[in-house]
């Protein structure tokens, strides 16, 4: 499907508009995340693969025309409708990269019809994301080093977002997740046991763990809690003596007091000798719960994360914007009370240490540029990019981040500073604004 | 696609020992939701049709079958997954019905495997349509009247949260999306006007208002806050003046103090005899402020209502639970710390009031039973379900509920009793699961 009618209304209304009127003076657009939410010290770039590979299927088909049509678009609109592809230029922060609020994360230079239409597209794309990698950062913090596992696919927002939840956390450095399609579409490893009705479903919890070891040899976690947990990991124990099993064993705690329980249950096991045995731990766990764990030194080998991270529970959007910031060669802002714009293409410098600056794309200043030129003449300029580089490109800004951002409660954010050249046209823009709105 | 694998891999490990071992029996998985979030007085019931669209469709392609090779599936797991389909039968409360915490909402019973594969995609789709649906409700209570227009989309988890935020909010009787795939897919009416980036992209803020209203007479909103608001309101007026307009005609706040821009602005249109101008407001709404706006008189027609809405962001979910409560004819339930369950396949019986009784689905207890029997051997027992018929059972459910329970803030939630009968088993099923725990 093309996907031209995944928008809002309001897009294709004004696409017409200047389709209509022959408006077809490249413009550009800014996406950026306005504020950070509460508690967050910075943000993640993420999504953008996802946003190339819509563009590049953006279009209408016939039976998008005729709904519009039906919508009372008039034929002219529909004919240049028909046609329609991006043909312009995107550039963008790669996905992993540590980002501030303000800083553009993608901007969009095109005729103005394209690049409008593609408002909804990128900034539904980019807001979920950024949201879920943001979240997923800060359980990477929290388990300083233990593995982390993404459990949130039956509680994300529909099925897309349990991909993009398996997905960006696999950029922040969890190891594996349980969603199937997302392990085969991403090439993530996939990691999974048995559910409470698994034991339920035999006549006993020893035979429900007898069964399932003889089925899945050399990768069995036993889920010890259905009934009473150190009771079930009394049971494990002796699953595991009774088969004589050695590789790949766990025992999952699902409820109750996880930092007492996996103490007990350590004990348990290394008195049998099993000290090789993992402990996995999982229910809705939040990053200050799974970061108390940790630093209370509980011997929890790996989390489960589901619902807190899959949602953003405490922070379920960023507040994510797209705005015109040129039209034909003119810096545009809009004055709106507390939402004002800067205009003008953009480029993020980044010194050592976070020092950023927001200046204009043509300014030459120091530091590192944080967008790249992905795509030209509406085609991308490089392969897909690689999990790994993303990976990388993550590892590295979260060793450089200051301590202050890290916070996982009242960080003390990073941020950017805008460069004069920046001000200065932004005080142009909003002078020339005032008088563009001035009454009739 | 068929998409047997959008689920979490413990589901396919479990399903595969089941069919290994010949364990076919009947099982029944009972879904609900364990708690109200904060400030929900109630939930709304919802998802059920998207459900039944991706039972009848679950299965395994060849393609997924080679995946689940790779993982180690043995053959027989691989033979067994490729003709297997849904051939069991489900019980559920029809979408629109408002329901309390713990009951059940879908049901299903079939051969264990068959059931149990089910489970991720019933949970995610359950969910995240009954957090969205309960949410735009407590709008609904808000707008007292007023028309609400959704308008979440660019910030919904992903494009297919979108479809469901605007279906969602539908069914509790918001009068418009702006989602134009929902329009098309859900029958829905569209609305939607012009961006600040449209007003920028012209000479001023006049050439754009006549422009947009020569190329969409007949609904026209002008969008007055992109540089200062009551100027643009008088330029709406002159341009409607100008253009001796009458049909159709409306303007949009986006920004700054609602209440006190909508009556200067209702003031300004009046005095030019503009009374038929509707004043329509947006800008991060929740729904506390939609209530207050409406109890302070502001004078405003419509609400567009965007990402609170879209994200639920002060409950972004559910605790929603998918439960076995009968394998084989015998009831079971888990002892989990904090998350025991209750066995048996379940009926709740509604008398007037919402005194709501859940007891086992072949008591006959008084009062009307909100779970009907929806697919049958596989097969839907009906045509899909209207969303007008959806409509109106939410209607007459909020008619009904307790003032107490409406409350957006520190509401009384409704709730139900449990059964003589349910207590009784549940108490068996307790006892026997406790022998189940013992170490062997």
């Amino acid at each position: 499907m093309p996907g031209g009618l995944r928008t809002d209304l309001y897009q294709l209304n004004m696409a017409a508009s200047y389709l209509r009127r022959g408006m077809d003076a490249d413009a550009t657009f800014s996406l950026s995340i306005r504020d950070l939410p509460v508690h967050r010290g910075f943000l993640v770039a993420a999504g953008l693969e996802a946003c190339l590979d819509a563009v590049e299927r953006f279009g209408f088909d016939e039976e998008d025309l005729a709904f519009l049509q039906g919508l009372g678009f008039e034929p002219r609109a529909l004919d240049a409708f028909r046609g329609l592809r991006f043909g312009g230029e995107i550039w963008a922060v790669p996905e992993g990269r540590i980002v501030a609020a303000g800083e553009p994360l993608v901007e969009v230079t095109a005729p103005i019809a394209q690049a409008q239409l593609l408002e909804t597209l990128l900034l539904n794309t980019i807001t979920l994301h950024v949201t879920l990698a943001s979240k997923a950062a800060r359980y990477r913090i929290a388990a300083r080093g233990t593995d982390l596992v993404d459990f949130s696919f039956r509680r994300t927002h529909g099925l897309d977002a349990g991909l993009a939840a398996a997905r960006c956390s696999a950029i922040v450095g969890f190891s594996a997740t349980s969603n199937v399609e997302a392990a085969r579409r991403f090439g993530l490893r996939v990691s999974g046991t048995m559910a409470h009705s698994f034991v339920e479903a035999f006549e006993s919890e020893a035979d429900a763990f007898r069964a399932y070891a003889e089925d899945h040899a050399g990768n069995v976690t036993f889920l010890v809690d259905t009934y009473d947990t150190l009771s079930g990991v009394r049971t494990a124990i002796r699953t595991i003596e009774q088969l004589n099993i050695s590789r790949g064993l766990a025992i999952r705690l699902d409820s109750g007091d996880l930092g007492q329980l996996a103490r007990e249950a350590r004990e348990l096991l290394d008195d049998a000798g099993l000290e090789s045995v993992r402990i996995f731990a999982s229910g809705g766990l939040d990053e200050h719960e799974v970061s108390d764990l940790v630093l209370a030194e509980a011997p929890i080998d790996a989390f489960g994360i589901g619902t807190q991270l899959g949602v953003s529970a405490d922070a379920p959007y960023v507040d994510s914007i797209y705005k015109l910031v040129t039209y034909d060669g003119r810096p545009t802002m809009k004055l709106s009370s507390g939402k004002a714009s800067m205009p003008g293409a953009k480029q993020v410098f980044r010194g050592d240490g976070f020092a950023d600056t927001i200046g204009l794309r043509e300014e030459d200043l120091p530091g590192e540029r944080l967008l790249e030129r992905v795509v030209a003449n509406g085609r991308r300029l490089r392969a897909p990019d690689a999990l790994l580089a993303m990976q990388d490109r993550f590892g590295s800004d979260l060793d450089a981040l200051p301590e202050r951002a890290r916070m996982l409660a009242g960080p003390e954010p990073i941020s950017a500073v805008v460069s004069a050249q920046l001000e200065l046209l932004t005080e142009q823009a909003r002078a020339a604004a005032t008088r563009r709105s001035v009454t009739i």
